[in-house]
């Protein structure tokens, strides 16, 4: 007889089977002259912004020993109004939802309509932390998968509904890694094939979830799923202000929904998930919204030269590159036999952009003029290694 | 035939039937002269500290665009020098977890090892979120009793915890709404305990976590749970900036235990879970802790004052007031017949307290002096109604 045994046995804890052994989520944090991995707003809040944030928080700090607004419906006005002005559709503050990132976002939404004994479905590839979502509130995950290029046939997504007869469908408009926005034709294939259901013998529909973090970056005349809200009660698109409101840092997503639907998150979210200083700051940057979008139509067309740069570029062997079309503020190019070794190479030279999506591809932010031409002075080194010498 | 049954069906939604008609919980936000009822600090954060958060705000602001440090090492460091500071206790910063608000860490834990299969245990009365907790969670919930007195028996906790057998003990001390500390040795004895539990089969202990909000305003002499952290890996401690920082609105909340404990809780959390402005809110406070702990202690004597108070006085039929001990920044009293009339008395007379606990008790925070003697005066008012005319 040893005393071992009881020693391991106070050092196990009893973390639950399908996590054991996982790392916590998230890209490589890499202390790099150019960060073009996560998809961030390469231009930091200017002075006008900033600015208004320190005088709406030092404001909110004064009377930080009280609780948040659980409800914060004047930030929910200011968001409504914000989407008015981006997309002309006009929703009430009791349509809107917002949270510490879209993530949260869709903790919710899987915590009010997904869980034990429910599916949520998608269609890969698309953004990695789905499954993770899904993992973390006990629903079941299927992927369907998109076409060659990346987009949805809406009769195969329409039959994957009636077959996997899932609680919750995620679709990623514009969907990443991929850059690729969904037709309206396809969003609404999706929402009636939903209404076939009937979720847990309810009578109920799937919720139908468009994850538009990426929306503010779309090309001229690609539609937003929030113009069909007023059809459906079981729609919900989501945005963040992480991307377009180049406030990463600051984690506000939010949804916009039918009012039963935002009841129904309401339920499950903490009581004061969203604090008094989280509130100021976003209300502060919407304050800027017209300058932030202006910028972001400035980083379209970065986008868009980008992809132009990227399409008349060859391999060593001669291939021309693919590039996916791309609706978002990133590009998704390839395919190499080796993308490590690319991705490795434009590290090499101060260049972090991310390896993800399907084997062979590999996924660059647009960042600001000189980044994108670092990025292009790396991969042309990387791809033509003679010109190294030149 | 008729078209109704297919617009009905549009307009249901698939929420989870235990979600179905609940109410998001809250207690009442009125507008009232003297909110004595979420247990606030009544002061606000002062000058100093305000300018000190609007600085390190407006330095986090320049560079919203990133995201956030998953793992906000900075933010971990100053806690553990905070909490060495308040209790003695050295702990490294790997030791230390924060999140947005001490409940997000309450679902970290659960989510980690709670969930479906799996039950979680603590002993009413106690803080009525935890039951919430568990129902988001998918976990069984099991509430063992306290004693007469708002206590706990060590053997009765060591003997439920043989019984239920969970993965989770939930004890919150001080306690809400009651304010009762747990010695040492009750702590120790659950702590002992949750090492036989054997979780689904693994040899895995039961995770203990001290729920201790309020810790800081506890009476000299009172432990805390942080000095048993060294002997057990499988024991957990949560705090809270809401409360002894006057921070509730920055929503902070963060836990103290064995390094491999708070990594399970990073495999959990939403990436990027903690804002850039929310950590810099928190270490700006942090500077401050003296003055704020200063501050506490002048909250510790408004209390006990308070207490003295309440003991002397009498229901109109001559029985004296039962109050319970308070190690919190609150105090639970009663009995009455009807509370709820006490408590709309006090409303009534601008006076917000808290209907909360078990039946015929009312909990009423610390405030201000001249808050305290607000509720005093409509108090007496409301007990001896012959003294209005007075």
């Amino acid at each position: 007889m040893t005393t071992t045994p009881s020693t391991e046995r106070r050092t196990v804890l009893p973390i639950r089977p399908e996590l054991a052994g996982e790392e916590p989520y998230g890209a490589p944090q890499l202390d790099v002259p150019v960060l073009l991995n996560v998809n961030e707003n390469p231009y930091p809040p200017g002075d006008d912004v900033v600015a208004t944030i320190a005088d709406e928080v030092t404001r909110a700090a004064r009377g930080l020993n009280r609780y948040p607004d659980r409800d914060f419906p004047a930030l929910r006005q200011d968001l409504a109004d914000f989407l008015e002005l981006e997309s002309g559709v006009r929703l009430t503050h009791e349509q809107i939802w917002a949270a510490n990132g879209s993530n949260e976002i869709m903790l919710h939404v899987l915590q009010a309509f997904g869980g034990p004994g429910r599916t949520a479905l998608s269609f890969a590839p698309t953004y990695s932390m789905y499954p993770e979502y899904a993992r973390d509130t006990h629903t079941a995950w299927v992927a369907g998968r998109r076409e060659a290029d990346f987009t949805l046939d809406p009769q195969a997504a329409a039959a994957a509904v009636r077959e996997v007869r899932p609680s919750v469908i995620l679709l990623a408009s514009p969907n990443n890694p991929t850059g690729t926005a969904l037709p309206t034709a396809t969003i609404e294939a999706v929402c009636e094939a939903a209404l076939t259901v009937d979720v847990d013998g309810t009578g109920a529909p799937a919720v139908v979830v468009v994850d538009e973090a990426y929306a503010e970056f779309r090309r001229a005349g690609t539609p937003s799923a929030l113009e069909l809200l007023a059809r459906y009660p079981h729609l919900a698109v989501t945005r963040t202000m992480s991307k377009a409101f180049a406030l990463a840092g600051a984690r506000v997503g939010y949804l916009a929904a039918s009012r039963e639907l935002v009841d129904a998150l309401r339920v499950v979210r903490l009581p004061y998930h969203l604090s008094a200083v989280t509130q100021a700051t976003a209300r502060a940057a919407l304050r800027h919204r017209e300058s932030l979008l202006a910028q972001v139509d400035a980083l379209r067309g970065e986008r868009d030269a980008l992809v132009a740069w990227l399409r008349a570029r060859r391999h060593p062997d001669g291939r021309p590159f693919v590039v996916a079309e791309s609706d978002a503020n990133f590009v998704l190019f390839g395919t190499f036999g080796d993308r490590h070794a690319v991705w490795q190479g434009l590290l090499d030279r101060g260049v972090l952009i991310r390896e993800v999506g399907p084997e062979g591809w590999l996924r660059v932010s647009v960042g600001t003029p000189a980044e994108t031409q670092a990025f292009k002075d790396a991969l042309t080194q990387v791809i033509e290694p003679d010109s190294e010498e030149a």
